[in-house]
C-alpha cells in the first residue's frame, strides 16, 4: 500500500524508446521482402525503418540515466503504452508507401496486427506490396511473442484475472519448473513459437504453398492473428484441403498453453494429459467441430458459402474440414476464413457467435475470455449450488489437483462481468455509430476477443473499411482492451490510480 | 449438512393442493365476472373452478397427517411445483371455455401468467370472454403476491443469489424491523400491493377506462406482468396521455422495494432517500427516459410506431411519454406497450435489448436480474480494480452501509454469470428451434427477465402464438427459472440434491 511514489516515467520512456527501435529493426527486415521480391517500396519501407529507429534510439539515448527499478504501477502504463506506441510507429510503412494513406485506417490495421485481431480495412490485399504485407504479417508475430511474455511474466504480477493462477500452474507443482527465472520461462516459450512458426512455414510450402504465403500465414497462425496474403483468405486454398488441414493443426497448437508443448518435448506427456484446461479446450474444439460438421453436412449447403471452391474430396469431408476449421479459428481467436459461417445455417451463425465467448487457453497467444476461466466458472457454479444447500461448507475451487485461493476465483468472476459489460458498452457505442443490430454485435464480440470476422455486415467475406471513422477507433479501443486483459488498460482510466497516495 | 433425511412428501403434496384450492377460489372469483358481464362462459368458469377446489381439496384431506417440519431441500421442491402445479391447474379456464383449446398454448399463457412476464399467445385479445381475461389478469396478480412472500420469507432462507441480503436489509438496520415475524412483514406487504392496485383501479377509472379496463390493467401493473385487456395493449389510450401516465407512476412503484412503501407510509422518508439501490433504480429509470427521449423526439418518427394513435400534446411531450412508459415497462419487467420500439431507431432497438438486463429493485414484484445485484457488481467491479493494485488490502463490498458478507458478494457474481449463461443457452434454443438470431437473443432476454415483449418476429406488436409448440414449452421453462431466480429450479436438476447423504 505504501509503495506508491512518484512514477519513473524515465524508464517508461526508456522501454517506449526500445520498442520503437525493435519495431524498427522489423521494419527494416521487411523492406528485405520489398527488396527481393522488387514490389517498388523498397525506399519506403527503409525510411520508414530508420525513423522508427532513430526516433526510438534518440528516446533511449536521452533517457539512459533512468532509475531500473519498475513498481507494480509502471507496469501498467508501459504494457498499455508499450501496445499503442508499438501501433502508432507501425502505421509508417503502410503511410510512407502509400498501401494504406489515411492514418485512421492504417492505425487500425496496426492495433488490429499487434493486438493479434486480424480485422483488416483492406479491400484488395492481393494490391498490397509484399514487403508491406510481410510486414503486416510480422505485427502479428511481434504482437504474439509479446503476449507469451505478458502471460507468463508480467500479468500475474499485475495481478489480471486468474494470471496470477496460471503462472503458478506453468512450472507446475514441486520439481516441474521450467526454469527458476520466469524471463528464461518466456525464452525457452519463445523458442518452441519460432519453431513452431518454422515448421509450419515448411509445412505448407511442401503442401504447395508459395513461400511469401507459406511464412506469412505461419505468422499469422501461430500468432491467432489472423491476416492473410489472399483476398479470399485461407477459402483461396479450398481445392487443396492438405494446406487447410496444417493450418487446423496449428491454429489448435497456437490455441493451447505453450507450456504444455514444452512439456511434450520434454516428453513429459502425462503433464499433458493431466491438465484440465486442456482437456475442456479439447472438448470444447472437437465437440462443437463435430455438432458443426454435422449440422453443415445435414442442414446447410456448403457451396452457399459464395468463397467455396469445387469440392475435392466429397461433400461430408468438406462439412468436417470447414467445421473444424471454423471451429477452431473463432475458439483459438485467429479469425482465418475457408468458408463464410453467416451464409450456413441461422442457427450456426448465433453458434459461431457464441463461441466468439471462449477464447483459446491461458498460456497461448489467443485472446478472448480464455477456457481456464471458464472451468473455474463452471466449477465454481457447481460449487454455488452445493454451497446454497450447505452454506457451512467450505468447498474451494480445485484446479489441477490444488485448492485455488478464493480471491483469485472472485478475480476471475470479476473479469467475466467486466468482459460482458466491456460488450455490452462496445455494442452500444457501435449501434450509435449507425452499426445494425447483428452487426453492431458481432463487431464487438470480434474485436474484444481478438478475433476478426464477425456478423452481419462484417461478416468473413466482408473488411472494416467502410466503417466510419469513429467506428474504427472504438474498434482499435475494444482490440487493446481484449488483448491486455481488460484490467491493464482499464485502470489507468480510474482516478484512483493516479492519485499518488 | 448432516440434516439431509427423506423428503416429507406428505407435506409437499399437502400444500400442491392448498395451492390448487386457492386457484380454485380465484377461479370462481372470475366466474362472478362472468356472470356479471354475462359473456357466457359463467358455466365452464364455475365448472373449472370446482375442479380446481375439488382436486385441491381431496389432495389436502388424504395428506392432512403430515409432519409440520420443513427442510430446506423441500423449500425448493414446494417453490418450483408450487409454480408449476399453480400452471397447470391454471390452464382448466382457458381449456373449459375453449378460449385456449390447445394445451401447450394455455399452459404458455398460464406460465406467463404466474411468473408475471405478460408474453401472449392470443392473436385477438379482445375477443377472450370477460371472464377469462380476468382470470388471466389474476394469474399475475397472483404470480405477484407469490413472489413478495418469496423474496421476504422464502429465498433468503433458501440462500438465493443475494436474497439473504436484501431481506436482512428489509427490517433496516437496528429498531427499525418491519415485525418480528417474517410472515406478517409479508402481510403487510400484500396490504400494500392491495391498495396500490385499488388505487390504480380508481385512479384509471376516473382518467376514462372502464372499470373493467381499470381493474384489469391494475392487476397487469403491480405484479409487473404485463397483460392487457386490449390488442394494442395500452397504445390502446395514446390519446388519452392521462392513463398512461398514471400507469408510469405505477409501474414505477411495482418495480421498486415494496418495504420502502411501507416506510413512505410511516412517514420515515430518509429511509428511501438512504436506500442505494432506491437510488440506482431512479437514476436507471430517469436517465434511460430521459436519453430515449432525446433520441425518439430528434432520431425517430413516433408514427412510425404503428400502432400510435393521433398526438394530443405535441410531439416532445409524446416522445417524453413513450420513452418513460417504454423504459418503465422493460425495467420493470411489465411489458406492456405504448408504442414498438423496434420501429424506432435501430440504436434504440439494441437500447431496449440491452435494458432487459436490469430488472426492478429486490423486494418488488419485477423480474429479471435487479438493480442490487447490478449495484453490488458495480461496487465490487471497481474495488476489484483496487484490490488488482493492492492485492494485500482487504475492502469489503459495502452496502447501505454495511460491509456485504464475501459469501453473498460471491452468490451475486455466481447469479450473473448462471443468468448469462442461461440467456446463451436459452437463444441458442430457440435458435435451434427456427426462430432467427434477433427474435432469438430477443426471446431468451424476454422470458428468462418475465418481460413479455421482445425483439425481431416477436416484438411489442407481436405474439408467441406462431411459435413452434416445443419453443413455446421452452419459454415456459424459460420463464419458470428466471422468476424464481434460477437457483430455485435448476438445483433440483443436479445429481447431488436428490442424494439422501
Amino acid at each position: 500500500m505504501g509503495s506508491l511514489s512518484k512514477l519513473n516515467y524515465k524508464i517508461i520512456s526508456h522501454l517506449m524508446g526500445l520498442l520503437l527501435a525493435v519495431n524498427g529493426g522489423f521494419i527494416m527486415l521487411s523492406s528485405l521482402v520489398s527488396w527481393y521480391y522488387e514490389d517498388g517500396v523498397f525506399n519506403d519501407m527503409v525510411r520508414a525503418g530508420l525513423v522508427a529507429l532513430i526516433v526510438g534510439g534518440a528516446i533511449m539515448y536521452v533517457t539512459k540515466n533512468h532509475r531500473k527499478e519498475i513498481q507494480k504501477r509502471e507496469g501498467y502504463i508501459i504494457v498499455t503504452f508499450g501496445w499503442i506506441f508499438m501501433a502508432l510507429v507501425g502505421t509508417l510503412p503502410y503511410i510512407f508507401t502509400g498501401a494504406i494513406p489515411s492514418f485512421t485506417n492504417a492505425f487500425f490495421e496496426t492495433m488490429s496486427g499487434f493486438t493479434t485481431t486480424g480485422a483488416s480495412i483492406l479491400s484488395d490485399i492481393e494490391a498490397v506490396p509484399k514487403g508491406v504485407l510481410f510486414w503486416r504479417s510480422i505485427t502479428h508475430w511481434i504482437g504474439g511473442m509479446g503476449i507469451i511474455v505478458l502471460a507468463i511474466a508480467i500479468l500475474p504480477l499485475l495481478g489480471i484475472g486468474g494470471m496470477q493462477l496460471f503462472a503458478a500452474e506453468a512450472p507446475g507443482p514441486g520439481g516441474d519448473k521450467l526454469h527458476p527465472r520466469i524471463t528464461d520461462t518466456a525464452k525457452r516459450l519463445w523458442l518452441i513459437y519460432v519453431g513452431y512458426t518454422l515448421a509450419e512455414t515448411v509445412l505448407l510450402k511442401l503442401a504447395g504453398m508459395s513461400f511469401f504465403d507459406a511464412i506469412n500465414h505461419s505468422l499469422a497462425t501461430l500468432s491467432t492473428g489472423g491476416f492473410s496474403t489472399k483476398n479470399a483468405s485461407v477459402a483461396y486454398w479450398n481445392n487443396q484441403p492438405l494446406i487447410q488441414y496444417i493450418i487446423i493443426v496449428f491454429m489448435f497448437l497456437a490455441g493451447s498453453n505453450f507450456v504444455l508443448s514444452y512439456f511434450a518435448f520434454k516428453r513429459k506427456f502425462q503433464k499433458i494429459f493431466q491438465d484440465e484446461e486442456f482437456k475442456l479446450y479439447s472438448i470444447f474444439v472437437i465437440g462443437l467441430s463435430v455438432i458443426a460438421a454435422l449440422l453443415i453436412y445435414f442442414q446447410a449447403d456448403v457451396t452457399l458459402s459464395s468463397i467455396e471452391h469445387p469440392q475435392v474430396l466429397g461433400a461430408f469431408e468438406s462439412a468436417v474440414r470447414h467445421a473444424f476449421f471454423q471451429v477452431l479459428t473463432v475458439v483459438t481467436t485467429t479469425g482465418f476464413i475457408s468458408a463464410d459461417y453467416t451464409l450456413w445455417t441461422p442457427f450456426l451463425t448465433l453458434f459461431f457467435f457464441g463461441i466468439m465467448f471462449l477464447g483459446g487457453c491461458a498460456g497461448s497467444t489467443a485472446g478472448g475470455i480464455k477456457v481456464m476461466r471458464h472451468l473455474i466458472m463452471i466449477k465454481n457454479g457447481v460449487l454455488e449450488f452445493k454451497r446454497t444447500l450447505h452454506p457451512h461448507a467450505i468447498l474451494p475451487v480445485r484446479y489441477n489437483r490444488k485448492a485455488i485461493p478464493q480471491p483469485i476465483v472472485f478475480n476471475i468472476l470479476g473479469f467475466f462481468i467486466l468482459y460482458m459489460l466491456s460488450f455490452i458498452v462496445g455494442t452500444l457505442v457501435f449501434a450509435w455509430l449507425g452499426l445494425d443490430f447483428k452487426t453492431a454485435l458481432g463487431a464487438a464480440a470480434s474485436t474484444l476477443g481478438n478475433i476478426g470476422p464477425a456478423l452481419g455486415d462484417l461478416g468473413p467475406v466482408d473488411n472494416y473499411g467502410y466503417l466510419p471513422a469513429a467506428a474504427k477507433w472504438w474498434s482499435s479501443f475494444l482490440m487493446l482492451i481484449g488483448r491486455l486483459e481488460l484490467f491493464t488498460v482499464l485502470i489507468l482510466l480510474t482516478p484512483f490510480f493516479w492519485r499518488n497516495r
